[in-house]
């Protein structure tokens, strides 16, 4: 089982506070960005793969999701997750994403944000999202981008005339990686970029666009603090489609 | 024109007594992942875009390659493959990459090594070898990679635990950057991987393989000081069928 880490009150508190949590998908700087690699959701099947508060799943049923899933391991995330709707078209289901098992061809989306950097088996989760999606379905995701989750020893490093550099650390070097974020030894898996694309391809999917996103000149000017995270993208953002 | 580099006297020295250009294929350590990307040879028409000494086009006709186009902006560097081979399904040509205009469905494979990164009309350059290539056809290319590519100020740091870190540098400002690489002002197109992969979408290509380069252990077992690559990937392959 992944490291339950949403479950650890702590990292569960420090998380709530998040604005991402507080504010929902408009406080996520990569949501504009995501969202443009989506699909039109009206009359789909959705499923979101580590749901969280269910932010998205809200979302896909503004947007006409016919159904929408939300899985996580989370029970505390469930739990605000349920207490926030009581929309009977949306289905929150406690699971292990290191060994779900998903019925065939039954969603034309699946979805995920910032989750999978947390999966272990990933390639048997991406088996499952394929043999799940419908031919023709969109898999569309966000994770840690890899130049960032490479490195454990975040801080920044200053060059000769004092610019900011990203110390990258054993980016070839693939594995768990344990990270003071929130709560100590945080678990995530650390992949290069190359391993999430040929594993897609493998399992079946065609690449429809990737995008290692970096703030806006509009959303630096707006948050000027944001200006670092174009030294080195902080995520990774995938579409991909289910031949 | 693209900055020809390679002619300029300096430079050509250097390079020539670099270990790929005195042993060729097998003096690159990137050649046998690159070699795997590539289809049976036999019988294909195949164009190497910067085909320099000319070592992969004699090799193509080695495998069975049916015609080979080799095309260089460098004098100095087909006047030496032409010396090397009097093979006459072999044809060297000076062409600007910058501004090619290829005659459409006339190749198998498009091939080419380490030389994309000095072109700065890639999308123009990406849509001339999908069209010079028959449905089906393949791409088979590295650059250096991005990562690599970014920094110009490129020593090593230190870790508190005295650990080497590639200091990345402005990973998503995409444009040219001048290194001192054999000779001074070496001008290089830094892109995203990102941009590598989407404009091949673009342009039609499916992805079918990406690499990031780094040393096997048994690469580095004969080769001790070539372990820091594996901190950060010199080079990035990418194989992709033309739709």
């Amino acid at each position: 089982m992944t490291q339950n880490i949403y479950d650890n009150e702590e990292f569960f508190q420090g998380y709530s506070r998040l604005r991402r949590s507080v504010e929902g998908l408009d406080g996520a700087p990569e949501w504009p960005a995501l969202r443009v690699l989506l699909p039109d959701l009206r009359g789909c099947n959705v499923l979101d793969l580590g749901c969280g508060f269910g932010w998205f799943c809200r979302w896909a049923r503004q947007q006409g999701a016919a159904r929408v899933l939300g899985i996580d391991v989370s029970e505390k995330m469930l739990a605000r997750a349920r207490a926030a709707s009581e929309d009977g078209a949306i289905t929150y289901t406690r699971l292990d994403m290191e060994h779900l098992e998903l019925p065939p061809a039954s969603f034309d989306v699946v979805y995920s944000s910032l989750a999978l950097h947390y999966v272990e088996n990933l390639r048997g989760l991406m088996a499952q999202a394929h043999r799940t999606l419908i031919p023709g379905g969109r898999l569309v995701f966000s994770v840690e981008h890899p130049i960032f989750s490479a490195t454990v020893w975040s801080e920044w490093l200053l060059d000769p005339a004092a610019r900011k550099l990203w110390p990258l650390d054993r980016y070839l070097d693939e594995g768990p990686r344990s990270t003071d974020w929130l709560a100590k030894g945080v678990i995530k898996q650390h992949r290069t970029l190359a391993t999430y694309i040929n594993m897609l391809i493998r399992e079946g999917f065609v690449i429809s666009h990737i995008e290692e996103w970096g703030p806006t000149e509009e959303q630096i000017t707006a948050e000027p603090s944001w200006a670092d995270e174009r030294h080195r993208p902080p995520f990774l953002l995938v579409a991909a489609v289910r031949r």
